[in-house]
């Protein structure tokens, strides 16, 4: 298990890796170091929390939690989820979602949330293994994510 | 133009317009005397705000704050949305969208996000009137809300 909680430290190490993911999947990124500055900060708060995998670290997770009227505790939103690509498949992503689990209950969050891609089967699948679901128990209908940059 | 921010003292309306969403969809509800006391907390403070639409309110928007990694402002997440039944099609809820995405914009929110049901087009077709997208702008993709309760 080489799982850790990232200290304010990490804040480049865990911007490296979301700056690698970014541009893994072509998505913008304000770059390394204005994440880590970003993160340093966040990370030194109580609202954001990041997850190492590996030694050295090759994957991440990151988590905002936030209150929520329906649960007297927080929710939490995976906001960022990665591992390395040449070091998938050796169960590090089951550890670092294992520990983000932990370090939930740890916090009294009530929810955990996640975006997921609708084409990424994969993704959907190792979450349902690690106990999420995308329809809601009440009603049994999926969620699309919608937004809107101002 | 009826919306307006609503303030501590509105945590009950808040609460009975939650509550009565929730009952109108068959989703548990912990009732509106324990959500107006959160309300009270969650009001009172500036990581959420609340949206009130017509006089006496029969429509409300909720939203939660919060930090994030790739924005230098606040992403915010429209928790709930909800006119009564009765009073639906008067444009009631654009009031309250419209003020929901100028307040966001006062307290430099560069993001907003909302989960809508799969299967609700009309409230999928209400969002996109107002700006949002369900697919992201870089990779075409739209993504799927997953959920764990601990």
């Amino acid at each position: 298990m080489t799982a850790r909680l990232a200290t304010v430290d990490d804040a480049d190490v865990v911007a490296r890796l979301l700056h690698d993911f970014n541009t893994e999947f072509d998505t913008p990124s304000p770059g390394a170091d204005v994440l880590a500055r970003r993160l340093r900060r966040l990370l030194g708060g109580d609202s954001t929390f990041a997850v190492l995998g590996g030694e050295p670290p090759i994957a991440v997770g990151l988590v905002t939690l936030r209150t929520n009227v329906w649960y007297e505790g927080r929710v939490a939103l995976l906001d960022e989820m990665y591992v390395e690509p040449s070091r998938r498949g050796q169960g590090i992503g089951s550890e670092v979602i294992e520990l983000v689990l932990a370090t939930c209950r740890a916090r009294a969050v009530d929810l955990v949330e996640i975006n997921v891609d609708e084409r990424d089967v994969d993704a959907q699948r190792f979450y349902e293994r690690h106990g999420f679901h995308a329809a809601d128990p009440d009603t049994g209908e999926r969620a699309f994510y919608f937004e809107l940059e101002l």
